[in-house]
């Protein structure tokens, strides 16, 4: 299943409009191209609904957000919803000040998202109003365990039931369920956290499996959270005395590059709950 | 030829002030450094005028353009024009969207370019009308081929001479044309093509070669595209077993840093037509 | 001395929050995270209050500035000064224009900065209103070198003691005073100046070196330029046939993420003055 969502982005190459922050911008663009995507950025409100139309899906994530950007999410959001393309939703930040959580609540009361992703304290404030965030680093306290796993899976799965999205929160233990079922992926590597934008990356990643694989959405979005683990596993393991974050950056979306659906299939850490 | 080009560069240290998308912005200020001139970037109509002021050229990238960016590219251009700076633009997405093609049309009208440098969608979107670009990639359709090569260089060397411009389109051939003559280019790797940002490297890069050398403008540019296509060569001869998108990055850059005009003579896949 | 610095960055885990230039955001937040510290973006002014105020530092660096985020940097700013927090500047282009110029003086007659950091050419278009800056890197002649050294010495500690802050000045010689002493410090590689945004980073992550050692500022400042300059010597050594600027970057983030006190200790050039 894995293998057959991974070929499928490598096939269909679908074209992901991302309205993204300007801090982890360039890595998205190049892990979107090494998975098989193609990206393309449009943030001004009278540019954004046309470079939609283009696209296949649509990645809003809401770190670095101005005024200007947050009403081109809106435009973009509302032409990508028209023409059913994949609407996905990163609340970088969300919890951390109003602004971000005033804009992830407000894109999700006017649009319906096919996927949210972010991290545990993120989603927690959209979902219960906790205000525990601290930066937009997940706090050590919200983290998904193996003492309270079957707590968070219940916890993503009704709050996918509620909002009628696939929810994917990623951390040390990565969740990504629909109402009904979940899927835990136990891939990755604790230094993902010392390089910037791994979840941003993540995201629009997801996006063009999603768009990719628009029979199997869960699924999909599932292998793009065991890619990203997976390669950076293997993106460590090639790490080389004197290498650091920066060069482990390159590592992972290189591995990403060379990925294929064998590899992926044999290195996922993932189980269906 | 292109060895003089490249001393010219180093010896001259042009400074180039870039407006330019925020996706590979940070890889076009490195390529500059590499190659041996200097970057700044500023798109703050208040500021862009006096930036440009103190530079050599103007590169105008409108990949992420918004209303303000637009009003410095159109202030800090008239600015570089009353000055003779080099002057060029890369018209990113024209013909994806009305803004897009809409700014270059408007830039263009305004102020005489020295280069314009795109894809053959974006060139064909600006001088024909046509509007199949997809996105920020040309349209295979459009490519330039051994099959259709006649055909291209006429239209290259005919849009030079309605524009008065170099005209720069790069793919897996370049054409680097004034009116009356054009360079065919068959450096490169396709293996580029998954990497963001080559071409919006290449034209800050180009604007540095034709500042540099501004009694042989043209051949400035095609030793440029010849740098860019050789680097990209060399880079790939670097790769290691694991290696991707990402470190063929670095690479490619790292290439133009330790660029020496013998090795770009000999490396030179370049015919005048 | 140095040691404990670096010590106090890897247990406390300054969280900072940067309004930088675009240019050079995605390196300045990694080498955050690889000194130990942990970076946040945000420039809309409805949103950078709030955010500052989850944050231990806030740095603010004016390259690529725009009238909206320089009404963030003043709303921050007043923020992260109500609350303690260590505010630094970084005044990228100062002296290049008028917009550069008044906003950093603008910051520096409203908030008062526990740390300017710069290179020569701008601290001097700042102190003594001369305009030899010639775009965001020194101008030569403005150069620290042994023959001009005690001039320059008594103009940082003369700029510390009118200012108030602490006056870091990095070139081939870096200087970093107060109004009492000055560290003089001689790490560092000429070819850092060949990768864009050596002083942004140096910038974000003095901010976290000062506001993880609150009772040694000074020598929490002259840490972080200690550190930069050697993580060059040490990425340099490693640099591969065939590498360049682009690597170069990356391994001198590398060298941050691995620098253990021991290693600081013993590679530092420096002396107080």
């Amino acid at each position: 299943m894995l293998a057959e969502c991974l070929d499928a982005v490598r096939e269909r190459a679908p074209l992901v409009h991302c309205i993204t922050n300007y801090v982890t911008v360039n890595d998205v663009a190049n892990i979107l191209l090494a998975c098989g995507g193609s990206p393309i950025m449009a943030d001004e409100p009278d540019d954004a609904e046309e470079i939609t139309a283009i696209c296949g899906g649509l990645t809003i994530n809401i770190g670095t957000l101005n005024h200007r950007t947050i009403e081109a999410m809106h435009r973009a959001g509302r032409k990508a919803r028209e023409l059913g393309h994949t609407l996905l939703l990163d609340p970088v930040g969300a919890g951390a000040s109003r602004l971000r959580t005033g804009t992830a609540v407000s894109l999700m009361e006017e649009l319906h998202f096919d996927v949210i992703r972010g991290n545990v304290s993120e989603l927690k404030a959209l979902a219960l109003g906790s205000t525990t965030t601290q930066g937009v680093d997940a706090n050590a306290a919200d983290a998904v365990r193996e003492e309270n796993l079957e707590e968070m899976i219940s916890f993503t799965k009704s709050y996918a039931a509620s909002t009628g999205a696939i929810i994917a929160i990623t951390g040390a233990i990565d969740l990504v369920a629909d109402s009904c079922s979940c899927f835990v992926i136990r891939n990755g590597r604790p230094e993902m956290g010392r390089i910037t934008g791994t979840g941003c990356q993540l995201s629009a990643m997801m996006n063009a499996y999603v768009t990719a694989n628009p029979d199997r959405k869960l699924e999909a979005a599932a292998a793009a959270t065991v890619l990203m683990g997976l390669s950076g596993e293997i993106g460590w393991d090639r790490m080389q005395p004197g290498d650091g974050n920066s060069t482990y950056r390159n590592r992972i979306i290189d591995a990403v590059f060379n990925m294929d659906g064998k590899t992926l299939e044999e290195g996922a850490k993932i189980e269906r709950r």
